[in-house]
C-alpha cells in the first residue's frame, strides 16, 4: 500500500470541492465546458457506446456477476372486453449494476476505512451507499468527449492483454490525432480489446485479462483534470497487474483519492472508425446514470454526438 | 374499436420509413434537427428529469409492477491480503422496466394481432420483443426538447385527475410561451400531477388517476411530426378515460399506428421553474434507453441541457 | 438488555451439543423421537400448513420484504420441428426467504456480537451466514408435532393483537386437549390471527400487530426441551412488545441463546379443525427447509400427517 | 409423434380421477399407502436428498437456467437504540424453479395444445399455470419410497451417459434388492450420474448427457401405478434420446398423458449406501413442494426416513 499512499498524497482531491462533496472530478464540468461540448456537434450524427443488455452478455459468473435476466411480467394482456382491442406487455430485469457498459460510482472501491473525500466506509452497508452513490451523479455526465485510439496509434487492431498504457502513449495519441485532453473532458481510451467479446465471442478472454492504463497514468489524469475516464475493457486499468502486490491501483487512486469516475465496457468501435474517417476526435458526450439510490454503479447507454 | 380504427386510418405511419422500420417517429430526428437541438445549449445548465430508482418509488404492486429491489452482492470485499488495502462493493437491481421514469417501446401496446408497422404480435413472446424492442432505439433519443407547461398556462400548481388536455390547450401553451413544436422535437407536457407523489407522497393518488392528453391530441401530434412525447404522469394520456368503452386510445394510436414513443413519469418540476424564469422553453434533450434486447420499455434518466 | 441477559444465563444451550454445533434444539429430535412421531400416523391424512407463495401474499413492503415475484422464463417452447410435438415451460421466482410460511435460521437474530453457540457475528456477511445457516438443517425438520390451540381453549375464533400467551395458558391448553409437549416435539401454537389475512384479506392488520408468546414462555420452552416452535403469526412472539424497551426478547433468547428454531406464518386452521374433531392433537410433522447455502431462513411447506 | 400417440392411447389417465383432476398419479397415494409408508420408519434415521441451493450449483446458463442468486436484504440491522441489543438479518433468493433438486409440475411439458387431463394449453400464460400448477400438489408428496439402485445392480459406480434403462433392468433391481414397487409408491432410480457434478464438479458432463429411463419404461410405470418417479439426473429419461426424432418421450407421456410427476437432480448417494448396508430399500418419503401459485415446478428438499 506504500506505493498507493505515496501517489495518493500527490493526487488527492479530498476537500477540493468541500468536505461534503460526493461528485469528485465531475465538478470540472463547468457550464463553459458544457457549452464547448455542445459546440462539437457539427454533423448531427449519434453513436451508442453501449453493449446490448442481454442474457448472452460478457459475464460468466465471476464474482457473482451474471448477465441480465430479462423476463415478461405481462404478455399481450387484453385490456377491456374486445379481444381485437388494445393489449399491453410489461417486463422486468434483474441485473448486476456492473453487468455490462457502466459507470463505477465513487463508492465502488475504497481502502483504509474511507471512501472518496473521507466519507467513512461505515456509510456503505447492505442498504447501499449512503455516500458517493451513483444517484449523486443524476445531473450528469454530460461533457466534451475525447477519444484516444491507442490501438490505431500503435497500428494494431487491438492491444494485447497485459499491455500497459503509459502517459507517453496517451500524449503520442494526442499528437497523432491532433487533439488535446482539457479540464472537464471525458476521456475515452480505445484498446480494441472488446473485439475479444464482440467479434470472437470469447467471454473469458475478454473479462479475465486486458490491456489498460498503468499506474503512471494516474498523475497524468490528475494533471489534465479529466472529469471521467472510460475504456472498452472491464477494468480500464491493465490486468494482469503491473505489480501483483499492488491491487487495482488505478481504481483505488482514481475512485477513492481523486474522486474520478470510471466507465467500463464501452463499445468504441463504430465511433473510432468514424473519427478516423473525418479526423474529428472530440464530440458531445452524454451518459446519464440511472439514479439508483445508494447504487455503487449504473448500467448506461453512453452517446457520442458529432 | 371503431373510433380507434377510424383515427388510425388518418395517422398511420406504417410503411412511411420502409416495411422493416422499428423506430417510428424517431425517424423525424434528422441530423439537421440534432444540430438545431445542440444550438439550444446557451448556459451550460443540466437538468435531470428522472425520479430516483428506489424501494420507495411510485409503484404499489398494481399489475405486478413493483419498485426497484436494490441489493448488495459484494460489500467491502477485501482484495489481496492487506485488510487496509483496496476493497470493492458490487450491487444488483431487479426492477420492472416500467417502474419509474421510462420509455415505452413500440412493442408495449398493440391491437388486432399487429404491432407498429404491421409486425405480427407473434414476434412478442416470453423471450421478449423480437420486433420494435427498446434495443432498436439504442442510438437515441437525442433531439430538441420543447416543454409545454399546461399547469402554468392554466394558472394552477397542477391539473386535476381526469383533466383532458386538448389540441387547443397545447397551442395556447405554445402562444403563451412563445414557442412552436416542430418536426422531430420531443414534446414534454407538464401537468404538475407528479407532485401527488413527490410532494404529497401519495402513490395511489399519483398512479390511479391523472390528467393527460385526450384522444383529439393524436392527430395534432401526427400533424406536428413529433418524434416522442413524454409527461409527468404514469400514462401520458388522461385517466379515467374519456370514453370507458375505448381503452387507452392514445397509447394504441401513438404506439401501434403512429410508431410514436411515449415517455412516462418524467419529473419536470425543476426544469419548468427554470424555463419560466428565463423564458427559454427549448433545450437539448437527451434520454438514451438501456438497450435491453427485446425490452418493451427502458428505465431512463432524461437530461435537458440549456 | 439486562432482562434478556438474566434469562439467557438460565436458558443458554451454548456448548450443550459441542462448541461446533449449528443446529441447537433440533438435536432433541433423537431417532426415538422420530419413531414416536411416525407412530402418530393412524389415518393417513395429510395437511399442508403453508400459505400460497404468490404475488398477493401477506407482505406489503415492510422492511423491504415483498411477496414472491413469479415469472415464466420459457412459455410453451417448442422442442424439435413439429409444432404438435412436445413443448416445455420453465419459470423463476424471486422472493425474500421470509416472505411467507418459513423457518428462521439460527443466524436470523443475534446480539452482543455473537450468534447461537458463540459463533462470531463476523461470520454473517453480504455473502450469507457461514454459521448457523438454514443449510445446516437440511436433514430436518421431522418430528412429532403437537398443536396447542390457544384460541379454541379461550373459546374464541382468534386471540386479539397484543394478547400475551403465558406458560399457564400453554399448560391449560395441554390439559384441555389431553396432550403433553415432550422433549424433541415441534410445538405449533394456534392463535387464529392468520384469519386477519386469509379471511379478512387485511395484510396490515395481520403483519403489524399480533398475539403471541410472552417472554415468560422462554423458560417453559427450555424446560420442555422443545425442538422448534411455530405459530400462525409473523413473529411467534407477541407484538406490540410487553416491554417496549426490550426488543424481540423471544426471538433473541430462543434463537441466539437456546438455539431454538422459530417457524412463522403457519396456516393451522384446517389442521386445528381436524384435531378438534378427532381429539388427536399430535401427528408426524415434516417441514424440510430448502438448503439454501448461507440462508438465514427458508420458505417451507410444512406437512402434518395423522 | 406417432410413437408417442400410440403409447399415449395405452397409458393415458385422462378422466381416471375426474375431468377436473390436476394431480394425476399422486391420486394413487391413498390413506392406506401413507400408513404403509409410516410403517417403514424403523430406526428413526433421516436422509436429505437435495443438492445445496447455491451459486455454485449445477446450472451453467443452458436454456436461461441459472443457479440461485442469494442476497442479503438486511444485514445485522440494529433493533432499538442499544448497539449491544438484538439485530436481525434477512435475505432474498432468485432462482429458476428448475435450478436444482425439484419436482416438475404437470404443466411443465405438454403437446397437441393440451396439458394433462385435457386442460387447454391456453391456461398456461405469462401469469403461470392456471391448471396443473405445482400448487395443486400442496398436500403432498408423502408416500412410501422405493429406491432401485441401477448402478449397484450393474456393479458399477455410475451408469454411463446414454445408457438406456429398460423395464427388465428395473425388475432385475427389484429381485436383486428383494423389493417390489407397488401402487402409490414413489420410485427413486439411482444411476450414480450425479457424481459427475458432486464428485467431479463437471457441470456440463452432468447436465448435457445422462443415463436414464427408456421409452419402454413408460408402460411399466403405468402398470405398476407409480405415484411419482425421480432420479439423480437432470431429466430422469435418457439423453441423448433413443430416437432423435422423438423429443423427450418419457416427459411427454408421463407428464401429459399419465399425469405422472417427475423428480430431478435427487442426490441419492448417502441413502443408497445406507440401504445397501441394511438391506432395507423402502422408507417414508416426504417431499412437499413449495405451493407457488401457478408454478410449473418447485425446488424441494426431499427427505427419506427409515
Amino acid at each position: 500500500m506504500d506505493v498507493i499512499r505515496d501517489i495518493a498524497r500527490r493526487v488527492s482531491n479530498w476537500g477540493r470541492w468541500g468536505s461534503a462533496d460526493e461528485r469528485g472530478t465531475v465538478n470540472f464540468i463547468t457550464p463553459e465546458v458544457i457549452r464547448r461540448a455542445a459546440a462539437c456537434v457539427k454533423r448531427g450524427a449519434v453513436f451508442s457506446l453501449a453493449l446490448p443488455f442481454a442474457g448472452d452478455g460478457p459475464q460468466f459468473g465471476q464474482g457473482g456477476r451474471i448477465n441480465p435476466v430479462h423476463l415478461m411480467t405481462s404478455l399481450q394482456n387484453q385490456l377491456g372486453a374486445d379481444p381485437e382491442g388494445p393489449r399491453y406487455s410489461d417486463d422486468v430485469i434483474m441485473m448486476p449494476l456492473q453487468c455490462a457498459t457502466q459507470w463505477d460510482s465513487l463508492a465502488h472501491v475504497h481502502y483504509g476505512g474511507q471512501l472518496y473525500n473521507g466519507h467513512p466506509a461505515s456509510t456503505l452497508t447492505a442498504a447501499g451507499a449512503a455516500r458517493n452513490g451513483i444517484d449523486k451523479m443524476a445531473a450528469g455526465i454530460v461533457s466534451r468527449g475525447v477519444l484516444l485510439d491507442l490501438a490505431r496509434v500503435h497500428g494494431v487492431e487491438r492491444l494485447q492483454p497485459g499491455h500497459v498504457i503509459s502517459p507517453a502513449a496517451l500524449e503520442a495519441a494526442e499528437q497523432a490525432q491532433g487533439v488535446r485532453v482539457e479540464s472537464g473532458d471525458v476521456l475515452l481510451v480505445r484498446t480494441g480489446h472488446i473485439r475479444a467479446f464482440t467479434v470472437d465471442h470469447d467471454r473469458i478472454a475478454y473479462m479475465k485479462q486486458m490491456p489498460g492504463l498503468g499506474i503512471a497514468c494516474v498523475e497524468w489524469l490528475h494533471a489534465r483534470e479529466v472529469a471521467a475516464v472510460a475504456s472498452d475493457t472491464n477494468m480500464v486499468e491493465v490486468f494482469p497487474l503491473e505489480d501483483p502486490a499492488v491491487m487495482l491501483p488505478v481504481h483505488a487512486l482514481c475512485i477513492r483519492d481523486m474522486g474520478l469516475t470510471l466507465g467500463e465496457m464501452f463499445d468504441l468501435e463504430a465511433l473510432a472508425s468514424d473519427c478516423a474517417r473525418d479526423g474529428e476526435w472530440t464530440f458531445l458526450f452524454n451518459a446519464p446514470p440511472l439514479p439508483v439510490t445508494g447504487g455503487v454503479g449504473s448500467p448506461i447507454n453512453p452517446l457520442a454526438v458529432k
